[in-house]
């Protein structure tokens, strides 16, 4: 029973996963170009292709990502409250695991391995639905590592594949209610709002980022380009990217050009209000207008919505008229101007003087991540092994009843 | 805006509340009357009558919880975790309002009331939906709490009754996915499936309750004898009250005479299985077959079921088997027959030598509850003012990016 094994068990087993892994490397990348070889004759994107491809250094780092968990803490047993009560009730509240673990996630075939080392670590079974185009890489790397689990003296289906390739499995997943203890959905928003909407398991929602910037009036203008570049093209296909950046009118003047200069440089589209475009003419910087469709769109590219605001509540109001709930930044120096955001942004992560880059559960010091919640209820942000925990309180008396 | 308000502004409005409470009490008490002649015409049971009934001592019952809640500690705010990482960056994690709640209830007019009282200390606008039978009272109630919030300076629309009195507007707050942060279903199981099965909102189950107490072979008998006894019978019409009964074979002899002599004298019914027979006879207390619809049944009665369970494993599967994940009982003297319950049972609660009626938000210290959870995601067991918080994690930097 994975909620009894103490951590010794666990991480022999994830230890043995990682050698099964490495030692099996050959089998594994031959059967991942398998896959390669079906998605790019579906005409699949390159991008994609990039992200399904293994190869024996690949799989060297998936091994090494398994190795870092088990050297992580063990987050059951953990006693999250423990007091006793006026009549003597000694109470704790315990971490312990969820149970089953359901998740539902697209082409990365990394995920497989994250997920079920993940859930492994913190006492659940993993139950895993990746997408079809990943389907025989996903089953290589599943028999792996559940040979080892056996090797180990635990139950091989502590980590298992969703049998079948078509939706119909997909649905039972999602209305698996009493068996699965949560569904995580991981990949695009059709993706995760298709779970959300027909799951009766609970779900927690992960990763659609709009995340903005705001560069405030107090702003140090050396550190809002490095912010704004940083957050918008360090990586453009991530969710912890920055989407849309907003200026304090009285600073447009002395920021722009510099910040203009900078994106231009990097390939960057601006998608601008009407006070932008004079900016971006000067910059000869790409332009276009914003629309709607732009100030509420998760680009995953070199585009950027921009505006103009007079004030910091103008730049507030706009975000939360239009964010996802992942991360907003602010730039400044004013320590008035910081509190003011934090307390009217009600996001995930709200970022000081630092990029939107850094809600990731390794930045954050979690050592490992299973998906980004922009939801409210159970975990917002990073999730790491904490968050695939549930708690029992644990009461003891001596004949206690009530009266 | 609700989540900005420190505490003082929250504690001086729940106490303007109270008192609005207590000087309308005529009004409130006249209007309830109304409610109760109408459930009365359409045969409502005296059970439920009770429940529905306002007396100018309920009411001050009622105002004296929203001053209760005033005492508790304001959860928004607290850093939850707190720490900074080798670049530098400052990570807080740290509690905020959910946003907006949604209760959908039955009968008992104190909830709405409590559920206001709950909400607005933790920051979150309520959005209350109530049984039809109680809306003229939910309505005068909701009244008068409005009007003291707008004498405090801060919004009425900080509690709301969802408007309509037909299943319509159970559907809108149902799928009102963006504006309502969480739904929190309160009443029998068929009103919590139904709001399960059709919510987008994500939701939190609360309070069926099939709880099991198990006398272990190695019971202090007098003890075992009072934790059956008040965890059945009580009170029997709540959710922590006990179902089953599992005693181990090896102790039945000496401990069932005794046991069924109290049963029998509080009006108790065994549903038995075959071995339970014969002790019921010799007790001469009422008694039927046990049937599977007994093992999961919550009675909210002075029915019991009851099993003899040859060891503690037995015992075990049978709640695994069984139990509804609310609390379970075991009685033990023995320190390895509590850990091995403690590490196979997979409930909101476990009680080691107590009734099972301690699972209750002020028996464990929270000062209040808006429910208890049985579930696993977000809140586990009785929920206070912290579960109705959800956190952000506050990154502050000098400019830092990723590389």
């Amino acid at each position: 029973m994975l909620r009894t094994l103490n951590r010794n068990a666990k991480d022999a087993a994830l230890h043995a996963m990682a050698d099964a892994l490495v030692d099996q490397a050959d089998r594994i990348v031959s059967v991942n170009a398998d896959d390669v070889v079906r998605a790019r004759g579906n005409g699949t994107s390159e991008a994609i292709i990039d992200r399904l491809t293994l190869t024996p250094d690949r799989v060297g780092a998936i091994a090494d990502a398994l190795r870092d968990v088990a050297a992580l803490p063990d987050p059951v047993g953990e006693v999250v409250r423990g007091y006793s009560v006026p009549n003597g009730l000694r109470i704790r509240q315990v971490r312990v695991p969820l149970g089953v673990v359901g998740m539902i996630y697209e082409a990365r075939p990394n995920v497989t391995v994250d997920a079920a080392g993940l859930c492994l670590k913190s006492g659940n079974a993993a139950l895993l639905r990746g997408s079809s185009s990943a389907a025989a890489s996903n089953a290589v790397l599943t028999d792996v590592m559940r040979e080892a689990l056996v090797a180990c003296g635990l139950p091989a289906d502590a980590v298992q594949l969703v049998p079948g390739d078509s939706h119909e499995s997909v649905k039972h997943l999602m209305t698996a209610r009493g068996l699965v203890d949560v569904l995580i959905p991981r990949g695009g928003e059709s993706l995760i709002r298709s779970v959300v909407e027909n799951s009766t398991v609970p779900v927690i929602e992960t990763g659609v980022g709009n995340c903005h910037v705001y560069v405030d009036r107090d702003a140090d203008l050396d550190k809002a380009v490095a912010i704004v570049m940083n957050s918008k093209a360090q990586r453009v296909s991530v969710c912890n990217a920055a989407e849309t950046l907003l200026v304090h009118a009285e600073i447009a003047d002395a920021f722009l050009p510099r910040l203009l200069a900078a994106l231009r440089e990097a390939g960057v589209t601006i998608h601008g209000d009407e006070r932008f475009a004079l900016h971006a003419t000067s910059a000869g910087i790409k332009f276009a207008e914003v629309t709607d469709e732009d100030w509420a769109a998760e680009y995953y590219s070199l585009d950027l919505a921009a505006g103009i605001v007079d004030d910091i509540d103008a730049a507030i109001a706009h975000i939360q008229r239009w964010s996802s709930g992942h991360t907003e930044a602010i730039v400044t120096d004013s320590q008035s101007a910081a509190q003011h955001f934090i307390a009217h942004i009600d996001s995930a992560a709200v970022m000081v003087n630092a990029s939107t880059r850094f809600t990731d559960g390794g930045e954050f010091g979690f050592g490992a991540e299973i998906g980004i919640s922009t939801q409210k209820l159970h975990a917002r942000g990073p999730m790491g092994l904490t968050e695939l925990t549930t708690t029992t309180f644990i009461v003891t008396g001596d004949g206690h009843i009530r009266t």
